[in-house]
């Protein structure tokens, strides 16, 4: 593998991408051309990508300057190191890596901390194509022109260009398609439970919403040694999926039309629980999740992204009688440090990534993988680039 | 002493005590009878006592549940132990006791727990005149009528009943006038910064508020090791006087018609503080408290009761950026626990109880000490029983 890795050292790649063109339209997937990596970055080729919901929210985005087209999307993914550009140190030709959307420079104040993951280098601009060069792009179409990154990683592409601030170096011993799945979506459950939350062995844990971060949530929550972990989704499916990543009860709130969420929460923990976290974004259950919890020492974690942008109302009272809310991105993690971690943990059989993976297809069939998405049937579909 | 104290051991004792008769009308010096204390309760001699803002609050209040009168109030003080009910051990006749409004009954759920100083099984009840009698009072007036207790303490007396979940044993060897303030408003500000916030060695601070909950928190960030102590009041004297406990740079919010308080402490930290505490009450400060934090760790701790009872209203995105916002009552502090502590570090000559308090008067001139707090001209007003 690493001779044909390193023929095209310092020179453009030509490879298949899954475009997008204009915002809720199918991927097209195009013959694109990919740079050689700059100065603190990595080209990397994909092994395989998972679908994150983020994707979605960006695929059909149309207005706002983070609406750009064309551009490749996709930010779960595991590769490897194809060629490496000047000053990169800790990563070479063939070592199996990890992109993460999240930066970590590892020399700011609040990379150095160790209360933020909020690398206060980097971590503010969400717009650039590329880390350290703006809008300069990596990626080319047949006829030229400039395709948009997505988030640092842009994944759904056989080849990539990465800053090494977003790159992971993992253990080769992992399956790579289960490794995928801790660039995003399930580092940021497991994390906001296990760093942002410490949740401790014999507490309660509500969370709101049991997508792939929900159900990460709860199974952080589950190593955490929680004794009741109560799940709120509207889609009572989601009761027996849940029970995989430990969830012990189950709310839908379709069932209480008289009692507020909180109330039933209040109810079955006698009078809150310990852990609340939000995973879907809406402030409605951001304050429903923060009433969840028990007075003195209750601790709210929002995960979601408000999808209207609309603040959280607290009773200040609430607050008062000792609780705790707090917001997180990547779970409180920090890429480099925690991932590794995860792995491994992986690998002593403790950490369970595989019932996260309800789906695999060839790249080829990635406008598939967004429709299982769509349809709400996948946790987590894992597309493989040379299948 | 101990021969006089026990004199009346098992009767009721006859004395002075400052009763408010109307909401907001000069409280009536009058003798009245002290009933003896019953099971797990404790009578005690008050030696001084200090006025805090809260006993200004419910002496104006003239409404609601927590309206009640006549009653006596007051709620930092020191005393010696006059005679015990069945049921008390810890306590002895003679011993120096402070009274504190906040119960730790040593046994619940959160009483056990180090994340929480909310005791469970009393903490909930702010409304009863004896902790474990209900509405049963200790205290008549010259005709025989019951006088209601305040928050379980009732200070402003020569002798109370007090509940030995209220109830600290201190060291006698700190001056009872400086071990006064520890029973609410300096514990409460020092608390914050130190058990709620974790206030850290070089990092950067402001308070909302310099009475003398925000000036303890002040103490409190000094005593930690806080690099930068921001103050921000309406007061431009405040800031002479909050040097006393550490504050390095002040805010005068009415000389910034153009930015808002937490444009200019941004400014002023490149970024945001680590930490903010509100100690005033009111939502929209609590809001400018939380948007002064910086990105990726800063925390907002709340220790103003909401004069309005109005909601605070937080970006969903902000807090997704890594910020943290709680509220607590009695600075996170187990009574019994950690008021020896702050007890040790005065004797040890590293808290600063002393410059709190600027006034010290004989009980009998207890409507002058009211004066002189509503005209903010005081932190703390000492009352001494016997002179």
């Amino acid at each position: 593998m690493t001779s044909s890795l390193t023929i095209n050292e310092g020179k453009p790649i030509r490879c298949k991408a899954a475009v997008c063109r204009k915002a809720g339209e199918a991927l097209v997937i195009e013959e694109i051309q990919v740079d050689p990596p700059q100065a603190y970055e990595v080209r990397i080729k994909i092994l395989c990508t998972s679908l994150c919901h983020t994707d979605l929210t960006f695929w059909k985005l149309d207005s706002g300057p983070a609406a750009r087209f064309p551009r490749i999307l996709g930010h779960e993914a595991v590769g490897v190191v194809e060629s490496i550009g000047e000053n990169v140190d800790g990563f070479k030709q063939g070592d199996v890596v990890l992109p993460v959307f999240h930066p970590q420079c590892e020399d700011c104040k609040d990379c150095k901390s160790s209360k933020s993951n909020w690398c206060a280098r980097f971590a503010d601009d969400f717009l650039s194509n590329t880390r350290r060069y703006g809008m300069a792009s990596r990626f080319k179409d047949s006829t030229g022109e400039d395709i948009h990154h997505f988030i640092f990683v842009s994944s759904f592409s056989e080849y990539t260009v990465v800053d090494i601030a977003h790159l992971v170096k993992i253990s080769p011993e992992i399956p790579v398609d289960k490794a995928a799945l801790l660039g995003c979506g399930v580092s940021t459950g497991v994390g906001a439970a296990w760093k942002v939350a410490d949740v401790e062995e014999g507490s309660t844990v509500a969370i709101f919403g049991l997508g792939a971060v929900g159900l990460a949530v709860a199974e952080g929550a589950r190593l955490r040694g929680a004794s009741k972990i109560i799940g709120v989704d509207l889609n009572p499916d989601k009761f027996e999926i849940g029970k995989r990543f430990g969830i012990t009860d189950f709310v839908n709130p379709a069932l209480y039309k008289e009692k507020t969420i909180s109330e039933v929460v209040k109810e079955m923990t006698k009078g809150g629980v310990d852990y609340s976290f939000e995973c879907i974004g809406l402030a409605s259950l951001m304050e429903e999740a923060f009433n969840s919890t028990r007075t003195g020492s209750g601790k709210t974690v929002i995960l979601g992204m408000e999808k209207y942008k609309l603040p959280v109302s607290l009773g200040s009272y609430d607050l008062l009688r000792g609780r705790t809310i707090c917001g997180t991105l990547f779970g409180g993690l920090k890429p480099k440090l925690d991932i590794p971690i995860l792995v491994d943990r992986y690998l002593k059989k403790e950490l369970n990534l595989d019932g996260f993976i309800t789906h695999e297809l060839s790249f080829e069939e990635i406008n598939k993988a967004f429709n299982l998405s769509m349809e709400g049937n996948s946790i987590r579909c894992v597309l493989w680039m040379d299948k």
